[in-house]
């Protein structure tokens, strides 16, 4: 029965992913800790209400330090000395440049919304996962963060989220190469192109729930052998 | 006979690049902007004085826009309608973090100075670089900013500088991909590890001398064929 702490859940991925998790068998998965920066998404309150307290609201702005802190500290509490099981680091922005490359002005600002707040999201849970033995960090990324691939994403009308997510994914092997000693696993998963609004709705391939699904099997199965 | 911009020269590898091209014949080389934050380097003093007139100081501070615009109109000026050739982007920090990736506090700070001062300084002199046929920009990356080699450098007491860098090469292929068609030539080039302050002295590999050659090398032999 592992526990699990969504970011950014009030809607898109990360709600989808409060739901997938919420119907699975309560041997699999345990509380289920939805947060996001306002409690104001009357879908979420929804899962919230009809989870019986399996599915627990948990405020946290992950671009803010001092909300992250009080988030951790409030998760601690809820958790009664268990440990929190997996981390799942799915909150980040897209936005588009027009013009092009040289035209973008939101780098530092969508830096900070991508990689530091998976960073200081991790840096603050860190001491609740260390008390388990799952210790599986999930960050949420992108195809269009891989330079390998960025030749067939051209032209690419936001540069800001490639650049960002090109270094979220090596956070994310920095992490794995610092923590593989104490047996946790990161990983770094794109979960498809949705149809969420990040994703630019129905335009994209796949059904968001496709999506939660997808990462919930690759959660699932991962080990430290997936590390790294 | 080709005109350099490079910005970081007061000391490391900017300045053995402004000395190794002021060391080419003018039939190579033309007029070099050798940039810094402040003019307190005895060393560029000295390579501006004896270079009469082919090395030339501009003040430039890649982390602050006011600074960055300044400069690129003080070029523009110097120039009187010439293009500038070649635009190296040197400028950058690398910062060590004790106690591994979790205990890193200077992420926001060193993207800013690793990767948007990289890119606000080629916004300002892309102008002058679509003036002429050579458009060439280099921006000095390293290894240690790859994925696929970060297991070789573990531990990485320096993880925002890797993260940062890794963005730094996605930049450099954001603006490789959207600017092909004009012509352009975007390079991200691994000098070495050489021995300067930021690569840890004479620790490291090789003399910086052998970097600024090398790199020197590289950026005359480039051609769009190199970008992307």
């Amino acid at each position: 029965m592992t526990t699990y702490l969504i970011t950014g859940s009030a809607r898109g991925l990360g709600l989808a992913l409060v739901s997938h998790l919420a119907s699975l068998p309560r041997t699999e998965v345990g509380t289920i800790f939805a947060t996001s920066r306002q409690d104001n998404s009357p879908a979420l309150k929804e899962l919230v209400t009809s989870s019986s307290g399996r599915v627990v609201f948990v405020p946290l702005d992950a671009t803010d330090q001092p909300s992250i802190k009080s988030a951790a500290q409030h998760v601690e509490q809820l958790l009664h000395g268990n440990p929190l099981g997996v981390l799942v680091n799915n909150v980040g922005v897209q936005r588009s440049t027009k013009g092009g490359v040289e035209k973008m002005e939101d780098l530092n600002e969508t830096f900070h919304a991508n990689v530091t707040s998976t960073h200081m999201v991790t840096q603050a849970f860190l001491p609740l996962l260390r008390k388990g033995d799952r210790k599986l960090v999930t960050n949420i990324s992108t195809t269009v963060g891989s330079i390998n691939l960025a030749h067939i994403y051209q032209p690419n009308s936001y540069p800001s989220y490639s650049i960002t997510k090109a270094a979220l994914n090596m956070l994310t092997k920095q992490y794995a190469l610092g923590l593989a000693d104490e047996g946790f696993t990161f990983l770094a998963v794109s979960p498809g192109w949705l149809q969420t609004d990040l994703g630019g709705g129905s335009m994209a391939d796949l059904p968001v729930a496709t999506g939660a699904q997808a990462v919930t099997e690759i959660m699932q199965k991962a080990t430290t052998a997936q590390n790294v």
